[in-house]
């Protein structure tokens, strides 16, 4: 009785028996009275497959090109995801981002959506059919194809159910929800009932790779109400929704680890005002993206800085501070990519205090280092040896007792 | 110093190695001086590919759905070959059917071009860029994406050369050109230099597969010249122009069989007026195209009545065929899929008499039966066993002397 947008990511629809469970759940929904906008992704590993493909013929492929090539395996799935639905005794029709007109700013393979037509989607839904739409994907001004990055089908799906105003914009995937930490890692994790778009966008941007945190932003601007559930069953998942007054309550709400930064370290920089800015100003002008940053206390005028960058990005961040050491006349560059970023984030944190305490004496018992400390009103990141970080991730959990459901 | 399209069938691009040796050939034209179209099929086997997975989610598929699924693979090898283009130094742009604006009909899996617009195209070359088109597909007034049928990219090619009036359609094939006959079944088949719209057009409806049909209809109408040439080297294959008179020299230019059809017999049928006109109606309303037809000398006021009709329908054919002899209070059906149509096509048959009695004077002597005939201005076919097609057309070929060059 409602307007359901479900999105189904690549795993969701692999191959054609996933494909076909896929299709039973929206036409389940369609024949409860809904409304459905089904919102795909491309197979399994295509996606994986054409950039394998695209390095066969270029060592460089143009984003231009990157993206009309990998905005094919969105389309492929939207179709064969209404024949589906047609198999199943309901009308579907497809769509490609440019035919429900999803238009993006021109960044390839990482655009941002500017605008959402929905005339073509609402007179299909008017005509009782369920809309099939590709995620991922949009077109320029001037048409040419687009792609939002990975995980971009989340935002698309999140999107379209915004422009739509939405009951709720279901995330299907085969984890089942949030937890309060990987699942893989912690074996008590616990599935989180409701979260707000905060603390999301904080576990998102943390290695949870639940949702692309864009896509939260969409909701939080749109207030969209999102509920990450699991494919495999008809089970409640996580709701992901405006915060109310009573989640304050729950200091701790979840716990990461991420193994995907690097830390640079700039030995002796000379401790002068305006090196800090001309280091950090260096590593954005390659549109770098520096995480935590720290200086040790200065000592004969020289101090050793270090910074965390994004793995995909090390290889340049370490050509970039090694120009920068010739520039400031400082001393060497140490990389140490065998980091992990542990974070503990959660809304009661504002009101609360005493977390940071507890978490770093939580590690201090289990004689785990602390390397670099970074705090937000609602979360708290510590970087750590690698090889610690399982066994710290799951003392925290334990700490914080998040395997037990808030009172 | 002209313009010329190039279009490459889906084992010039089936692989990477493929696509950047095809991307070699786009530049060297283009570094010739050239402004350089390149139009590009599907991979190799991928269409059929995708046509398996669509059945394995559906038994009958929505033709509009997979169409959305076909054009995918066009798309990823415009994508591909752009990249190979920009590799080898050359500034190349893809565009889909319906970024270029090439306008179909509505008939889903077999449309028809209306219209293209050339602008987006005329401005990719006057910036110096090469353009590569998607072969086969297209987009209808609503922006539903359309497919040409098989053998499309054909048709692409030859439009967009007859709309910018380009100096040539180059047709890339591992063939190497229009052969005087199939070069597996008659080794000293030879190759054509050059073959009228007419001939050409009867050897592609005749199975020689080198293009499809309604590209050479398309080529005639805006005399459009077209090169069909090997993939695998620089030399020349078949040029296939407007007819000039000294053609008409050359009685015979091809011969071809085809297997691709069945005969059905429907026995004793009343020979009265509006019978044949109410057999063929049976089979035009269900869209099944009757090729030959002969009805033998009635006896007691019934007549047999034969014809044949393509392989693809011959179970829904057979249905009709059943269906007409009820309403007809007629005889028995009977299918003999077993047959062979052995054709020769020249447009000198116009001004030259003696073609048929040499073929069926040949036949003769081979004992091989004719069962069928049937003739235009340039063309004989006729119907035999199909076990002895293969000798029969290797008579036929050294009967009418076609392995030796025209004078």
């Amino acid at each position: 009785m409602g307007t359901i947008v479900q999105k189904f990511g690549g795993t969701s629809v692999a191959d054609a028996a996933k494909i076909r469970l896929a299709a039973e759940r929206i036409v389940r929904a369609k024949r409860e009275g809904n409304s459905i906008i089904a919102v795909v992704s491309a197979r399994g590993d295509l996606t994986d497959e054409l950039v394998a493909l695209s390095h066969e013929v270029s060592a460089a492929p143009p984003r231009r090109e990157m993206d009309m090539l990998l905005s094919t395996g969105e389309q492929q799935s939207v179709a064969l995801m209404a024949m589906a639905v047609d198999a199943l005794g309901e009308e579907a029709i497809s769509f490609s981002g440019a035919q429900i007109g999803i238009v993006t700013d021109s960044f390839h393979t990482k655009a941002k959506i500017k605008n959402i037509d929905p005339t073509r989607i609402i007179e299909a839904l008017d005509a009782g059919k369920i809309a099939i739409v590709a995620g991922f994907q949009g077109v320029d001004e001037n048409f040419n194809v687009t792609t939002l990055g990975r995980g971009g089908s989340d935002t698309t799906a999140v999107a379209i159910a915004g422009v739509l105003k939405a009951d709720v914009c279901e995330i299907y995937t085969d984890v089942g929800g949030v937890y309060t930490a990987d699942p893989r890692l912690v074996p008590d994790a616990r599935k989180i009932e409701r979260l707000s778009y905060d603390e999301m966008l904080e576990l998102a941007s943390l290695g949870a790779r639940v949702m692309q945190a864009r896509s939260i932003e969409f909701a939080n601007k749109y207030n969209v109400a999102i509920h990450v559930r699991p494919s495999y069953s008809d089970s409640e998942g996580t709701y992901i929704v405006r915060e109310v007054p009573e989640m304050e309550g729950i200091v701790v709400s979840g716990a990461a680890v991420s193994e995907a930064e690097a830390k640079i370290t700039l030995r002796a920089v000379p401790d002068r005002p305006g090196v800090a800015a001309a280091v950090l100003g260096g590593f954005a002008a390659r549109k770098i993206n520096v995480d935590m940053i720290i200086q040790n206390i200065s000592a004969s005028g020289f101090a050793d800085m270090s910074l965390t960058v994004p793995m995909s990005d090390l290889a340049e961040a370490r050509e970039v501070a090694v120009a920068l050491t010739e520039d400031l006349d400082a001393g060497r560059v140490e990389v140490d990519d065998n980091i992990a970023k542990l974070s503990v984030v959660g809304i009661g944190m504002r009101s609360h205090t005493g977390v940071a305490e507890k978490m770093f004496s939580v590690l201090a018992a289990e004689g785990i280092n602390i390397q670099m400390i970074s705090t937000s009103e609602i979360k708290i990141s510590v970087v750590i040896d690698q090889a610690s970080a399982q066994r710290a991730l799951r003392a925290i959990h334990r700490a914080f007792e998040l395997e037990k459901a808030p009172a």
